[in-house]
């Protein structure tokens, strides 16, 4: 393969004039523009490295799938509309026909996403793709982590531990499954559904809310975490393990891989989120309207901590870990 | 050194809370919110990678500082005022010394720039930095590389030539420099300033500009080929090398390296802008205001192509080529 420019990379690979819908400028300057009409701009940014996020010889069309769907991912959990993105690449070599299908990948979802590339940087270096999104949300309406209080359900969209399932099965060999649940895994894993039409409609019913990226134990703590300094007394929760909506996938597993995989397993890509009693119907049909599983799987309450409660209401140990890049 | 969590990495050197000012929200939630006032946001991206746009032994510090100035000098280069900006950081290690050292230089240059840090992700990996900047500019007045109009004078800020040579001096060894000059270089390479006070007071002033980060030459010729297109004829440029303002320390070396240093080195972070005759005096008022050399060193003209004129105005062959990360 001959050797592209830097210049010419960016521009075979990653521009597309005439495609300046909310950006005002799009690739090219040494800014790019954004105009939110919202009146705030949600940011947010996500490195991904070979070898830690992402298996190295990963199809480079789920790859560019991925690595904008985490990012929006963040911006459904504050529920802000997409506008668009930045696009870091370091890049061992030139590789042609990988870059066509991380391109492919990546600006489908863009483009179903209503999601924009607005500027980047391409270098040489061990892979690394680092993107930067940009959504639209009223402030006075995001979705924040510290907005979790005493009496609120605890609600989870789709279905868990599918993702940190395929990843286990991938690097250690795990238990025979059905064929048919074992490609949902790995779609799961390779091709993350970022909930932007959940997120931006929860506005007004749901109090806090995170994307499931580390494990929704973990994530849920940070939202205890952030919203515990926002009211009188401690804050904790109460999850009710048979109503956790567990991938069909992990029935072949033992009951304590299940629980650690479904609540510490990561890379989920789901909403959780905290709702008032009052706003249960709502999300119901909010639920129907989508077309998507939303699982009222526990109550915030006064108490610190979190439990894990069986179907008769006594308490189950598990491994609240969550995946933390520098354990 | 104990091994910290991903959390307390962020929490430990990269969290200032109550520093909230220009976002609504600051580090800790799923996006960070920015509210522009001038109504567009000016976005930039630049990704850094240890042994091609640093010595893996640099200064944690120095590093610090360059990585966000790098950025804001691509803010500079709009016009627009520092909002914000993210931090992905990939590291092979937890160092805490290094860790101190770069957060350090790193908020310097913030608070001196009225940046604030507002999200970013750290992880395990290949030491690489990517930052993405926010900035404000009203759209209208942004300056653009597509901007440039036949009789414009060309100008660049500061001195040129002094981090390349620095670069050539580390990595093969070069003669003899005096050591106030060689101190100034190695500063030059490692601590550039962004020309944010220039860029936003060149509004209304300048058409086209962009900051100097891959060589004069190169820089000079995008700003060419993104103007060309917006006028009716052919656009090139001539410019005079008795006017070029090279750095004291390129006084040792040959006419030849000297001109590719000055002319194609790359990482000066200085600007180059177009302006209409007309604007000449209050440039140089500018100047003397902002305690910053500005030359003119030539002009644009209705002549495809890039050419390089002696005291008699008898061309010069130089190698234009630009740094490329990808050749």
């Amino acid at each position: 393969v001959a050797a592209l420019g830097e210049f010419d990379l960016i521009r075979r690979f990653f521009e597309r004039p005439g495609r300046a819908g909310t950006a005002v400028l799009g690739v090219g300057d040494d800014c790019a523009l954004l105009a939110p009409a919202a009146g705030a701009l949600a940011v947010s940014t996500d490195m991904l490295v070979a070898g830690r996020h992402f298996f190295p010889d990963v199809d480079p069309e789920s790859l560019g799938h991925k690595a904008l769907a985490v990012n929006l991912s963040d911006l459904a959990a504050m529920g802000a509309r997409p506008l668009g993105f930045t696009l870091a690449l370091a890049l061992p070599e030139v590789d042609e026909a990988w870059l066509e299908g991380f391109a492919r990948g990546l600006f489908a979802l863009a483009d179903a996403s209503g999601c924009e590339l607005v500027g980047g940087d391409t270098t040489r270096g061990p892979l690394n793709l680092c993107i930067t999104v940009f959504g639209e949300v009223p402030p006075a309406e995001a979705l924040r982590r510290d907005r979790a209080r005493v009496g609120d359900d605890i609600w989870v969209s789709g279905t868990l531990g599918a993702a940190a399932w395929a990843v286990a099965d991938r690097s250690e060999g795990l238990v025979p499954a059905d064929a048919g649940h074992r490609a949902q895994a790995i779609a799961c894993l390779e091709r993350p559904q970022p909930r932007l039409a959940l997120g931006q409609a929860l506005k007004g019913l749901a109090g806090a809310a995170i994307d499931l990226s580390d494990g929704l134990a973990g994530d849920l703590q940070h939202i205890l975490d952030r919203s515990a300094g926002t009211g009188p007394g401690p804050l904790g929760a109460r999850l009710e393990w048979p109503r956790i909506p567990c991938h069909p996938v992990l029935d072949a597993v033992s009951d304590e891989r299940r629980r650690a995989l479904a609540l510490a397993g990561g890379d989920d890509y789901e909403l959780l989120f905290c709702a008032p009693v009052s706003a249960r119907e709502p999300i119901m049909a909010l639920s129907a309207r989508l077309g998507l599983a939303l699982s009222r799987i526990g109550r915030i309450e006064p108490i610190a901590g979190l439990r894990l409660l069986d179907a008769n209401g006594l308490e189950l140990a598990f491994d609240a870990r969550s995946f933390d890049h520098f354990r």
